[in-house]
């Protein structure tokens, strides 16, 4: 077995103002919520916080790096969204090896998760991937 | 009902190597496919594609800006990455209302998709929202 | 008649320092008023300041986007800079159908204002576009 | 006298894609002529165009930079935007000092033009200004 269940990788990063800005500027995601100080002391979440696919998009970069890392075909993604997140949050995500769905086509599922610097969970979810070729010890 | 299954909403964009290059900055996904032009034509895909999250953030922006729009809390996110988009695709992001969950919490399920210029889905999957307290007419 | 005289739209966000450095980036401004603390903290002002223009880029945010959007051609803004605007303010561009120039043709001028978040009008100022075809109700 | 009528400065850059995509990222103005090739090709331009706003930014570059330069205060702004600018375009921001409104406050007008690589003017126009106390020889 080249992935063996439980194998894990992960990354880390404090979300600045400059990330949620040029995430709005890319994605054209300029909700009051992330962009707009007045309207996002209003709302439940009492400031700006970061977009929920920001956030995500850590895991991509744990699995398009690390684990399996380059030459991953990237399947699916399911983010559950626990826990907003705030700038100058430090968040880590954490790719961990779950389930061989296909051994021969190398297609495993993945736990992939994002925990802030309180360890408080804000994200849960999981990937499909299908695995580069790697060769054995 | 204060949101009618079957209600759509749409944001189209061409997919630009700033929009690549800025993501792979946020996110830190360098993964050659992306950013590695020699290591991307000795690709399956043959030269460099999008980040898939990058592509689903076109969701966020549609769920974010227009359907809910402002005042919507994202609960899950679910995308399966159909097709590679190329540096230059034109993607079309949808979002349609597919599901009421819990009529009171104001919590519906949507259905997610992309298209690139040619009608090719590229992205499929759902997201679950918290939507806004809307007006009855 | 196609634009009603009163119509309005705006849009609203935080200005922040990441906007002010890709501003000028982009437009090669780097005028120490913008860009430098030191001689910000010396100058009238007394702390860096958001480019003028960059404010009123929101206005071609409204236009473009909503009133009258997509299809729309700019012909002309005036812009006149009231009062300067801080990192981390948060303002509102608004347009105004104030005139219609030439029914066939679909010219109109538009007042545009930007506001601050304590009321202060930043930018005054008008536009003239040339409106896409409407269809009437 | 300080600023002499006539007295000239001017700035140019070859417009990419890049800078139509980080202000459409900062303003907001995701316009199709901006960021869709799909749409912009059936427009009539027949392709994506620059915003208005972003070439008249090199106006600001030259009133910040150069003439009157650091300390500047902007006081108005006047565009008319005659042709399209498309990716690829180079364009010549000019200044010139057209007439001086007021002696004592240092109230100057410029004449501001913007021109392509082909000579065509692409913007007309005039600014406002205060200029820094300067030096006489």
């Amino acid at each position: 077995m080249k992935y063996c269940i439980g194998e894990k990788a992960k990354v880390s990063k404090t979300i600045s103002e400059t990330d949620i800005y040029l995430f709005a500027g890319v994605s054209g995601d300029f909700n009051p919520a992330h962009v707009n100080t007045v309207e996002a002391e209003q709302s439940i979440f009492g400031k700006r916080i970061a977009h929920g696919i920001l956030v995500g998009s850590l895991i991509s970069n744990v699995i398009g790096m690390k684990l399996p890392g380059p030459g991953t075909i990237y399947m699916e993604q399911d983010m559950k969204f626990l826990k907003p997140v705030y700038i100058g949050d430090t968040v880590t995500a954490e790719v961990e090896v779950a389930e061989v769905i296909n051994v021969s086509k190398h297609i495993i599922k993945l736990k992939t998760t994002v925990v802030n610097q309180n360890g408080d969970q804000v994200i849960d979810g999981f990937a499909v991937v299908k695995a580069p070729q790697k060769e054995e010890g």
